[in-house]
């Protein structure tokens, strides 16, 4: 059955390339009722069901439960966009529900790093009635999504569905994006958008960089300066409700919402509203140089500061991990440490001397003792320079981004595994790889179109044995606001990180399927930027206007 | 007074790039009423009006012509974004009205090549009423756009004007964007979308590259099969009332449409509905090579062909000028004529011999025939190669696309205006210069960002005389179908054709303007991208959700 479902993908693709190749993209898209990602097993038999959208009904077996009742709820247009149920004239569908059916009970709190999300479809049935089975609500939920790339359009406003067999888990536990809402403050409604995208997409992580150099919004209460003065204006500040809207949206869509506080450098906007947090910088000749933007850990104040505002933040934030940044601190440390007399001498009474290496080591164990001070058992992902500088690394994930070429990137991989630590990657998967045309995945070295590593790039890919590669996982990073842009070449990543490493090779293979998952989503209603160069969809995006 | 101008420039952009040097750009937009593209002459004057959107006016001192009447409509909108007349709290407005007096009468017809730009705009009156003077309704039309551009919100819902004197006109008079609605198909709806952005821009020309091998959505009333068997597929074809909207909605703007019809290559579309029209291909040894994308000149049926399609097509669109394309010919010559049997016969009865450059240039009188015989007077224009290529010369247009690098550019262009040749530039304004980041424009060669040369570009920036320098236009090319990209990046050509080259010569002076201009594009309710990184609106885009 695997032989036969390589046949059909290959032909499919076989087809497709070709007619991209001179120029004519098929409109395969809702036409073959393809799943992306690819699910880990998947058998289609002959003959599809027919399905009337208005009689149709997914089933929770045990209602009650908000996470599937919404879902529900959700994808009765997701399922089926574009559906008139005045002027449908199709027949009362073969297919007339599904059944979902879940062992575990309605979890109340957020999902967790070991959510479970596999599951299994059937939707082949003789009686019209199709079963999914999941272990927890969060493979159901991966379900749904998976019952709904079945479906395709024959003909405006006509749906039919796939009949088919899914047996299906995630490869990597986290599946996450990195979005920065610092530099480009990114509304709310922006941010929920995303992560409907990101649960269509069955990516699991949204790592919310909330706050950096340029801007704070995120609220504090307990120090509402911080705020008030660090954000750009009122307007660009987020409320404790809109905090609480994205992790509850988030989680009804089975995604954890781990934030980022990037400490001790990357604090500038933290400095507007507290007194004396970051220090002032100078050059070797004394005059002041680059603009405070490294926390000063020789002042007792500062720590205590540190326990509040943590103390807060993860009750703000539930989940367990949490990311404390790290990156680029060496210049500061010169200029806003070593240069300042006033942190120097202070140096000296905390036994630490002239070593500003020393300092951050002290920094890291004061403040890795304060965040298990205020919520023990919190894991900390630091980026990964945190660990190449040598400060206290025990239990902390490593966040590798560091790497231009594939070589690279496995060759850091390897050296931060072997040294026994987690690892989250994302240096394959920064935005700023964009080009011009198809950037998503290139086929192979000679083409002429390079189209980019995010699909190529696959966290095991580096030599390694299997404990060093289990302890990896994947992230996309969006440093821009651009989410239009993000997708769909995060939609390549989390492939990767979904399926079977051994159906998903080929960027060749994965291209069919990805146009008409894409095309799946601009008639869902986003706009998400075309895969090819040329291509269509059935159904395009357009624009509302006025005539006058 | 330039001077002051200057002054006030300078000091606009050191607080600026400042801020935004050190991460926290100021939301100058909104607070300072700054122009885009710069006028030629702008007068500042101390003092703001206060402005009530409910109570002001632009009037037209001779009503009744549409194109003033439904910009004045147009206007009330987008010259104050966001206002909420139940909610207002500001006084009655220091300036109530702006009279419009154009010299000359309402043209019923499209604009054409020599359009008079050129207006004047006063809003210093002490009686509160401000004055718009203009030759033409067109000139007009840029002193409504440009009135829009000194109004600013001091705060939400309260609306000033800056004191302000303009004289005003177009530097080029061909301020172009050529989009590809073959290789994507684009629907109305965002071509119209466009056309607004275009306006708003001061551009004034929309390039309509309708067709291309890909695709045939241009609607033939006479051979209903090119469209039918040539458009991707019914949804992808736009009928003749959607040109005609096109044009008019474009006509109200003050923009010329001139459609492309790319020939004798990038026609394999048009051969799937007209039997013969492109010749089969083959390699050297006879077997059959490239797909067919080449007309067939060999065949009077073809001739005749071209003159049914053309008389159709010269009416369709009514501006003088239309692109005939004839870029990238050679494989196909060899392949689809010299290779090709049939067609070498009949190249010997023509009197040819084997020479595809003969047949080349025969084409290309043929064909110049037609189109005088259906419409005596067309400005022709083509791709800068069918120049190079030596075929007839006289008074045809050369559109220039080839120089990767300043240099070799101008080095183009001294080469085409010195044979004497009317050119328009595009060599600087590809798409596919996008880079991640700002892209618009560099600040210098020792910045490391590079910020690519959109801004940088200057069409007359080449070594020559004032009579070749006289000779050219500009246009930006997008081949792809992302206008969400095209714009901020388009606004630099913009201004790089409107305004006085002696006053935006650098990038960082133009980019407080720039910035303040695409926030008030989003507030209007475009999905412009961001210039800088990092920065932000005072009032940014956001996508609409649903909880659930």
């Amino acid at each position: 059955m695997q032989i036969f479902l390589l046949c059909t993908i290959f032909f499919t693709f076989f087809i497709t390339i070709n007619a991209w190749y001179y120029g004519r993209a098929e409109p395969n898209a809702w036409t073959t009722g393809g799943v992306w990602p690819l699910p880990w097993q998947i058998t289609y038999f002959p003959g599809n069901h027919t399905v009337n959208p208005s009689l149709f009904r997914l089933q929770a077996k045990t209602p009650g439960c908000d996470i599937i009742d919404k879902a529900i709820q959700r994808y009765r247009t997701l399922a089926f966009p574009g559906f008139n149920a005045a002027t449908y004239q199709g027949d009362q569908g073969t297919l007339t529900s599904i059944i979902i059916n879940v062992a575990s009970s309605c979890p109340t709190g957020v999902p967790t790093f070991d959510m479970d999300e596999s599951y299994s479809l059937s939707v082949t049935s003789a009686n019209g009635i199709g079963i999914i089975q999941a272990n927890q609500v969060w493979g159901a939920l991966r379900a749904i999504e998976t019952f709904s790339h079945l479906v395709f359009l024959p003909k405006d406003n006509v749906y039919m569905v796939r009949t088919a067999n899914v047996t299906d888990k995630a490869r990597f536990p986290w599946r996450g994006i990195m979005v920065d809402t610092s530099r480009h403050f990114i509304p709310v409604g922006t941010l929920l958008q995303n992560l409907d995208l990101m649960a269509q997409n069955k990516m699991n992580v949204f790592h919310w960089h909330i706050v950096d150099s340029e801007a704070f919004p995120y609220p504090s209460i307990r120090y509402p300066d911080i705020t008030a003065k660090g954000a750009y204006s009122p307007k660009h500040q987020y409320t404790v409700d809109d905090v609480k809207k994205v992790i509850d949206y988030a989680r009804l869509r089975g995604i954890r919402v781990v934030a980022e506080f990037d400490t001790p450098g990357h604090t500038g906007s933290w400095g507007y509203g507290v007194p004396n947090l970051v220090s002032q910088c100078y050059d070797s000749n004394g005059k002041p140089s680059i603009l405070p933007n490294i926390l000063d850990p020789t002042l007792q104040a500062n720590l205590d500061f540190l326990k509040g505002f943590f103390g807060e933040a993860l009750q703000m934030f539930p989940d367990e991990y949490m990311h404390f940044g790290g990156d680029e601190v060496l210049e500061d440390m010169t200029d806003c440490w070593y240069n300042n007399p006033q942190v120097r001498a202070r140096m000296q009474q905390l036994g630490v001397g002239s070593d500003t290496g020393k300092l951050l080591n002290y920094y890291w164990q004061k403040f890795f003792d304060i965040i298990d001070s205020v919520r023990n058992g919190t894991k900390k992902i630091v980026w990964q320079e945190v660990l190449d500088q040598n400060v206290p690394q025990e239990n902390t994930i490593a966040h590798v981004w560091k790497g231009s070429t594939l070589s690279e990137v496995y060759s850091e991989m390897y050296n931060v595994t072997k040294a026994g630590h987690y690892a989250i990657l994302s240096s394959c998967w920064y935005l700023n790889y964009i080009k011009y045309g198809a950037d998503w995945g290139y086929v192979n070295e000679e083409n002429m179109r390079d189209r980019g590593m995010y699909y190529q790039c696959d966290p095991q890919g580096f030599p390694g044995d299997q404990t060093q590669k289990a302890a990896i996982w994947g992230e996309f990073v969006d440093a821009t606001n651009l989410i239009d842009r993000l997708w769909p070449r995060a939609s390549a990543v989390a492939e990767r990180l979904w399926s079977d490493p051994a159906l998903t090779q080929s960027a060749d293979a994965a291209w069919p399927r990805l146009h008409e998952f894409r095309c799946r989503l601009v008639y869902r209603g986003f706009r998400v930027q075309t895969i090819n160069d040329p291509d269509y969809c059935p159904y395009e995006w357009d624009e509302k206007y006025q005539e006058l």
